[in-house]
């Protein structure tokens, strides 16, 4: 099946184009960016266009940032195209849920994907935790943000959600591995005193539940979740890449699982939804973000320049 | 019916304790509460202790503000009691999402209010709507802080919402009589320097839809909604009390509906949903407060003191 790739960035070019590549299911058809191409594709600047002139491509997968993804997702679905969307999947919690709305009016399939759903250790470390009983829970997410976001001022702006843009990974792990959902209770809020997202926060979940996301992180990059249970304690390294069960390290090859890397299971996952039509919608790490902006304590830290 | 009325504050007295006075379902049965007491009505300190030594009482309703609410409708819940929750339904809205999957659980009623929507002109305010399309809304609440919410701290504090604990109102009735969802794409928080939460809102939803919270509004308290249709102009006010369809004012025995008062409806909404069972817990007002925190874009404002 052919696809369009909507913004042409970083994300789409480490990720996408290459698990696009390497996919029995799906070719790219054309782009639609301001700035960024790809060799031998049909390049289009504008979303409306590219959807009158190619009437031949039925899905589009959306690499924008959050806050203008839902004017093309809108645009996409209204024109009876399937839709895979970036995480997260919109700036806001209302517009996932005009999305949802209107991919169910105009029988399109919509999937709002969470990446690190996809490390090969998520699904074994679930079914693992999946019959126990969770007492303590602590999430570890500590990165370069001038690494892995060079420039990028809109992690910083309004919608943006600056540190919890790693931080929604976090949580999408969590809320996939845990055997019973949890809520936010407290949270702090680190903003630098010339930017309007947080560049750290602390969060207290029911449950016993904590986790700690900061972006000014330097050499060794932390993601580590650790759950404990009365059967032993679950660690997930690396994102959720490696799996050890009281220290012991677990093997994917314990699991019937030979699609390797995240993006390839998201594209893989896309062409069965399309396949069998539906939509694959949960916000539950976006409603966490939210609650915890609402909820949260918010405290001026140091000004941030790149 | 006999209820357990917890909380026993300003809202409680003004406005729950006269609807249950006048209601012919219900009785107050006790009250929880840290120092209020209502003469003639056995008092508890706490929950817990209620909630075992009077099996009698099967339905609670909670007057608490929404951060320490949660504890209590869980344990409510929990032992097998119906409940009512002051609007908003929780602090955030995973929290309200746990609570609805436990009243499934525990096979109790949940009745999320939200007060504003039972204003005697909303429901005819929703009817003239029904069937048009709406070209421009325009939210105005504008009141006085210190008149309202004279000394409590707790809503300047986080999770306690700002100016968001009236704006909700406003959005409730929004939601409610808008013939189609809208959602947040923009909004500016204005934050008093010493405080954590909004004194002023601006927002801007889809569909040509604005609104403009203030609390800082000191003699004429505006609470209005206007509604642009190619059909006319609808303009609900002083909360939903009043409607004017094009200037001309609409009266309220244009519609089938005599219960007098905001509170006494929702006792009689609560009434019902006892008597048929079931969970009326529409999230939508919260989940645009919870958007405006995560998009909004922050202000420093002078500082508030009383």
């Amino acid at each position: 099946m052919k696809l369009a790739l909507v913004g042409i960035g970083k994300i789409a070019v480490d990720q996408h184009v290459p698990a696009i590549a390497a996919s029995p299911d799906w070719e790219v058809g054309a782009t639609v960016s301001r700035a960024g191409t790809l060799p031998g594709v049909e390049a289009f600047t504008d979303m409306a266009r590219m959807l009158e002139k190619r009437p031949d491509i039925r899905v589009v997968s959306l690499c924008l940032p959050p806050v203008p993804r839902f004017a093309y997702a809108q645009a996409a679905i209204r024109a009876g195209r399937h839709v895979m969307l970036e995480k997260p999947p919109g700036a806001s919690l209302s517009e996932c849920h005009a999305l949802e709305a209107l991919a169910r009016e105009n029988r399109v399939s919509l999937y709002a994907t969470w990446h690190s759903r996809e490390a090969a250790m998520v699904r074994p470390a679930r079914n693992w935790l999946s019959d126990k009983r969770v007492t303590r829970a602590h999430i570890t997410w500590r990165e370069d943000v001038r690494h892995w976001h060079p420039g990028q001022d809109w992690v910083f702006e309004p919608g943006g959600m600056g540190v919890f843009d790693p931080g929604i990974n976090a949580l999408s792990i969590l809320t996939r591995i845990l055997p019973a959902p949890v809520h936010l209770t407290r949270a702090t809020l680190d903003v630098p005193g010339n930017r309007q997202t947080p560049i750290a926060a602390h969060l207290t979940l029911s449950g016993n539940v904590t986790a700690e996301f900061d972006w000014l992180q330097t050499g060794k990059q932390t993601w580590e979740i650790e759950v404990e249970t009365p059967e032993g304690t679950l660690l997930l390294q690396d994102g959720g890449a490696r799996l050890l069960i009281d220290g012991k390290e677990r093997g994917a090859d314990d699991e019937d699982d030979t699609l390797q890397g995240e993006y390839p299971r998201l594209y893989d996952n896309f062409a069965r939804l399309v396949t069998r039509g539906g939509i694959d919608m949960d916000l539950s790490p976006l409603t966490h973000v939210a609650d915890a902006f609402m909820l949260g304590e918010r405290r001026a830290v140091a000004p941030f320049d790149w």
